[in-house]
């Protein structure tokens, strides 16, 4: 039941374990961005509305958070600024803004937050982490080719243990079109039919192709060809007659060529079934699945003129969107927390003797050590015991009126609960010595 | 002049530089609170207006950016959702939502946006960076002295060469307005007037106090106290005969014990002038100056029963606010950007040897460099090489028609334009080689 406390509906609170999971995957993105050489940018929450909406259409822009005016403007009901909905947006205008100053080709990655005002649903959010890296300026199939190693790397080291890059071109679905011979207007539509070629039998998705006014016998042959034991070669064979297919296949086998050595064979492949919904895109397309996800956990593709249409420069352009919040749940543990909040827990037994427990963390802290002391109320060591335990610490210091009097701290191994009497003086290098013994076994 | 493309009033842009810049004092700041035990929090971007606003009153409500209701609510003009204003009443929602999932006591930090509508000014944003870290739910000076020892690592390994933390205690003020028989209802007026001897002349406050309806004489006394060139004994010792003021001096010695072994003696003050306008502190209050900085850097204090007023429960609370943003423009430049896009820039002199390019850049990846090919259509080596010293590379790999027959790769020291020939398969090893030895040296 939702309570009063929750954060708004679609929208999470990460709590610690959450934040750090999050946070490890976030880091090996932006370590194997830099390693291409793309650099980050963050651009802010909001954006003019003038600037956001109107550009995906009607349906995208009933998603999109307005921000009410303010003062003695908010009476009007108006919006002047909105929630950005995605990140190309903020790119192209970017890129109108800081044309010059920005490195040619333009070659960026950026991680923030997106809001959509969707239905809520599992795993579909109206906050969620969006992951783009995009390069603008570059004609060349090489550019496309580095997106692809990048999107295979960031699974790789993030442990992913099963993935499959499929790969195909616009051009070649437009050669295909032709090969058929599936009149202009009827090509949309028939591409859309042929993208649930995954989820629904031959015989249906020809069916709605028939339904769509491609004559029955065309409908039958091309779902035939492209469900064929031997499809991909039925395909090149049909695709290759035609200019643009021809085309499409050159980008193909280039780009398996350029990333032969990167990726492994089995974890990219051509896949002319694969139809990338939005039609903004004008050459290669690439889709990630891996198994027990739904949908794509990655995609990209080229797309030439959506910069231009969205209000930056005209320039070439390829990227690809990395699906943060689908990774996430498929990642082996090894990203889950693997630590507690500490590593040295400090009893604080006596009013009269806090300072010098506070000293003791400070010291385990200058030997590299996440360490605090006990904060709370309870002068009883079993109490204090509990909280050291419960904070994942290591090692428990012990410093009561005993030790106090021996001028001596208590170390406890909370793992074995084995005890060792440390010369206070000493404790720093106690530590010292106990992390580099640890980092050698 | 504004141009359609800047980002909206009052935010801003951050290229690669900049975020690098800020990503480098984020990473210091969780350093140190992980060190310390604080644990990270995060929070959607927006809550429910009913959470968010009357909290702050109605000045502050005017700040928050509200967000429109969707679909057929949009045209009612209302909003149900806002931008958070601060971190505060967020915690305090997630306290009141996850009590016991989370530790006792809860030692939390945040590092996110924060929105207010506030007229944009030098270094006044309408999105900007706040970084807090709290503890919830312990009475003990020891969580104050915690947050302090954090606030003043923080500074000190971001590198910042001059801060002083001031140190008052709402006890100590209540103390002097009672030792100098300020009515009760002038207090918070009277105090508000003290804080302003950093900026006014002694007769000019006085001279405010009096305006307030204090009896001159007693104004003049309460400035020349604290104005005194001894002036902390002076108020220590009219304080002191106080029951409130005794008990916040103790507070104050407390703690300047309690840190004396690590904040450094200069570095931290008892200053009874420093009264932080904010009325929910309680206990030890605190901010940082430093020079050429206007206004405290980060501040801080104890307030108890501010939590259960935002709608939490009602638990002991002290914490800090860490100004990133009027930290960021007075760090020392080495935070700033200390190298280049890339290590290792490839040429593509020919299209038929791209692949090869495409490759070592590959090699030189895998020996952890930062390398990417020329992704530009210019086949001109010295094009090539001016864009290999626009990313900042090192080293530039040529490989043309040459090197192609002899099997060779090109290795070019951009620093001091000195060329080896590697052969090719020996690329990777030796960039590790040069990397240990630039390690070495």
């Amino acid at each position: 039941m939702p309570s009063a406390f929750d954060p708004p509906s679609g929208t999470r609170d990460f709590l610690a374990a959450d934040v750090e999971r999050r946070e490890h995957v976030f880091a090996v993105l932006r370590s194997v961005f830099a390693r291409y050489g793309f650099e980050p940018l963050q651009t802010p929450a909001f954006e003019r509305v003038d600037v956001l909406l109107g550009k995906y259409g009607d349906e995208a822009d009933k998603l999109v958070f307005k921000i009410l005016r303010r003062g003695e403007h908010e009476a009007s009901g108006e919006a002047d600024l909105a929630l950005r909905y995605d990140m190309t947006v903020p790119l192209a205008r970017v890129a109108a803004a800081y044309g010059s100053q920005l490195p040619t080709p333009y070659k960026r990655y950026v991680i923030g937050s997106v809001w959509r005002a969707d239905r809520p649903g599992k795993d579909r959010y109206r906050e969620f982490t969006q992951c783009d890296v995009d390069t603008l300026g570059a004609d060349s199939l090489l550019a496309d080719a580095e997106v692809l190693c990048v999107q295979h790397d960031v699974l790789a080291e993030l442990g992913l243990p099963e993935f499959t890059i499929l790969l195909n071109s616009r051009r070649v679905l437009s050669g295909l079109l032709t090969a058929f011979n599936v009149p202009a207007d009827l090509g949309p539509g028939v591409l859309i039919s042929l993208d649930k070629l995954d989820k629904l039998t031959p015989p249906d998705v020809a069916a709605e192709l028939a339904g769509r006014g491609l004559p029955a016998d065309q409908a039958g042959e091309l779902v035939a060809t492209l469900t064929a034991t031997d499809s991909i070669e039925a395909v090149r064979v049909a695709v290759g007659k035609t200019e643009d297919g021809q085309a499409g296949l050159d980008e193909i086998d280039t780009l398996l060529s350029l990333v032969s050595g990167q990726i492994p064979d089995n974890r990219i492949a051509f896949e002319p079934r694969m139809v990338r919904g939005l039609s903004y895109y004008t050459g290669p397309i690439w889709e990630t699945m891996a198994p027990g996800v739904a949908g794509s956990i990655d995609s990209g593709g080229r797309y030439d003129h959506l910069i231009a249409q969205l209000g930056g420069p005209d320039v070439p352009a390829t990227g690809s969107s990395i699906g943060v919040e689908r990774i996430l749940p498929v990642l082996p543990a090894a990203g889950a927390r693997a630590r507690g909040r500490l590593d040295v827990a400090v009893t604080v037994m006596r009013g009269d003797l806090a300072a010098q427990s506070f000293a003791f963390a400070a010291a385990a802290r200058s030997a590299g050590l996440r360490s605090s002391v006990y904060l709370g109320s309870s002068g009883k060591l079993g109490r204090q015991l509990k909280w050291a335990s419960d904070t994942g610490a290591r090692w428990c210091l012990i410093y009561g009126e005993q030790e106090h009097e021996a001028g001596n701290v208590t170390v406890r191994d909370m793992s074995s609960g084995e005890q060792a009497s440390v010369p206070a003086a000493e404790l720093a290098s106690y530590f010292t010595a106990a992390c580099l013994t640890a980092a050698e076994s």
